[in-house]
């Protein structure tokens, strides 16, 4: 496979503000259960017409908030018949015990009985403060009113309801055709702090009408999920929560994808992969008290996964990101996190650019143009390159500024 | 050797507003050579009457800064010789090249020849902004001018001349009794931002006049570094010029220290580590805009290093830091950190207190009590604990919270 597979755009049709209801057989809604104080949307609820195969990706963190416990659970035992997708904002139901492993539980038996689907056929997704327990009566309130508002066109509700520190919802569709038929792949996303990921970030769920085993799903949404959601970072800080799921309902008839030589194997693959960078990247651009959107290419490294490794400590700086902020071309912090990446770089042989201005040369000052490193800060979207030249290995990595309202915003977060 | 070892104060006197002066043997300045813009001291000399043993620790970022490069080569050519270290802020002298090398070849020959001490015995440290030349003409000036002002009162410009970004000097000296001699052990150190130090981090400069061999000090300052400097963090970026130096001009009369057998040496490896660890949590406690002194105790580790890798996820954690910053006892924070560090901890075996409020027991909120929590978090000092439950070890690591300052300060740092 090469590395250029998941970029394949040609046969893609992105679809004008699209949501996850664009899939066929996807109802959704995004209603007020009073989680949130400020009365703002915090319960969805995803239903889709026919049982549909899973995949999931979640956090790598010790402490597995109870969400991702009943999830993976839920998955192992009936892969190819999930009906629907509960999830809650407000409240993480993280670090809660065996108490908050039972209100998992209830959160997908209620939504399983409200919307008639059987009540082991629903997963749920929760995000908010850690350590507290959900409240059941609000999330029954949830439940009921999201299932009276289900609908085929309730998909940006839906994005809406999930968001915490979101400053806007995080949502994409397309359209591919997929062994000869034309399928729909959309998702939506949650995620500006807490955000750096390993495996999984945030939560994200993919829908599609694709007809695909559980297997299939389960290399794609790997493959997806190295270049999208495991190349981003706000504040290197990774969540308790995360989880991607990846769900498709095969109401577009194609012959069942199985292996990966199957028909419609690649073309899935690319839609499910320009869906989650589309994704990946809103998060990364949404992070909170963001004024960029940096994007940092990691060139000539011998592997990807050293061009990742290198690029993440990039984005992970404070250095790096609070000079981004103050619009200073500081480049010798970009080569400082390089060096410290565990990459063995040699000095001697790295080339840096910030946008189109070559800084460094074979490890030392080149074209030094404050000027005009000024003029390229003072634009919101940033591009830092580093090569490494050491190899033919790239990376991607989406990441924001650091901000004054990153520490107003996480300063005072439960108040 | 027992973990306790390093803390033996017994023997130890601090003396008041100490400073490397006070060491027998040893004369400073600190001058303003013109490096900084401000007019503020920016360049220190140290020279020691008698020829000095020395060892040291540096970064290990990738890309070391050329005094990184140069100190190293000139403490292998002669290990028991050095008689000088000069040192300037202002400017790095980091990712500049072999020119760069020059420059600090030139720096430490100047130094050499106006100090009288001979050119190839000086040590220098370089700290300040990175990928700029030295400016020759200014540091001649310096050395000039420090050569004049060179003091045995001295100690306390040179502990000034070498601040950055710090808000106050960082000097320590205590008196203790070594192979029955009276021993001084001093150091000063500089550094509030890029510090997260891996071996050794930052500026600092530990002299004494105990008699020890190359070895026994190396030994010495692995020991005291581990301890001390390699448990600090204030924003997890770890520098390029990171240098800590331990030098011994025997002028105590002890009989030389070699193996750790030998008489003396535990009582030189005590002074040494205590003087090490002030300096560690006096940067730790000046971090860039830092309003909270944040002492991260571990314990219950199956090892040592398991309980330092835990706790520096939390000391690192921006989200940990905002909300220390905002007092806000957001404790679910601290056990995410713990959880993505990397140890297998087992989030049903885990405690956790702040101050003395108890919040977890077992995985579990306890004593939630967000009054006292709020009382806790509005003095300066604040201590967190963590107990893994899965054995005896511990460490424990300092930091500081992460406040809007930071922000401003680094986001403007070369203007």
């Amino acid at each position: 496979m090469s590395a250029d597979e998941t970029r394949v755009e040609a046969d893609l049709e992105v679809i004008e503000a699209g949501c996850i209801t664009d899939v066929p057989g996807i109802a959704a809604a995004g209603v007020s259960a009073g989680l949130k104080k400020t009365g703002a949307l915090d319960f969805a609820l995803v239903v889709s017409e026919s049982p549909c195969s899973c995949a999931a990706a979640f956090t790598t963190n010790r402490f597995q908030a109870a969400p991702v416990l009943y999830d993976r659970d839920a998955i192992a035992a009936d892969p190819t018949g999930i009906r629907a997708l509960a999830i809650n904002s407000g409240c993480a139901n993280a670090c809660t015990g065996p108490e908050g492993l039972e209100d998992a539980r209830e959160m997908a038996r209620l939504s399983g009985e409200a919307a008639g689907v059987g009540t082991n056929r629903v997963l749920v997704m929760s995000t908010g403060v850690i350590g507290q327990r959900l409240p059941m009566d609000r999330i029954a309130r949830g439940v009921k009113l999201a299932a009276l508002a289900l609908s085929p066109c309730g998909g940006h509700d839906a994005a809406r309801a999930i968001m915490t520190t979101d400053t806007r919802p995080k949502e994409v569709a397309v359209r591919a055709t997929v062994a000869g038929r034309t399928v729909t792949v959309a998702g939506m996303a949650k995620g500006a702090g807490m955000i750096s990921p390993n495996m999984a970030t945030l939560l994200a769920a993919i829908f599609t009408d694709a007809a695909a085993t559980p297997a299939a799903l389960e290399a794609i949404i790997r493959r997806a999920v190295e270049r999208s959601f495991n190349c981003i970072t706000v504040d290197g800080d990774m969540s308790t929560n995360d989880t991607l799921l990846l769900l498709a309902n095969g109401q577009a008839g194609n012959a069942v994808i199985g292996g990966s030589g199957d028909d419609g194997h690649a073309a899935l693959l690319a839609a499910v992969s320009y869906v989650a960078e589309d994704l990946a990247k809103k998060v990364a651009f949404d992070g909170e008290g963001a004024t960029k959107r940096v994007t940092i290419d990691i060139t000539g490294a011998r592997s990807r996964e050293e061009a990742r490794q290198a690029g993440m400590a990039v984005a992970k700086s404070p250095l790096v990101k609070t000079a981004i902020f103050g619009r200073d071309a500081n480049w010798g912090r970009v080569l400082c996190a390089v060096g410290y990446s565990g990459v063995p770089v040699v000095p001697g042989q790295v080339d840096m650019w910030l946008g189109d201005l070559h800084l460094v040369h074979l490890g030392r000052p080149h074209d030094i143009n404050e000027e005009r490193a000024s003029e390229i800060l003072a634009v919101e979207d940033i591009a830092l390159r580093v090569d490494m030249g050491m190899g033919d290995e790239s990376a991607t990595i989406w990441t924001c500024d650091l901000s004054h309202e990153y520490v107003s915003i996480n300063g005072s977060y439960r108040t």
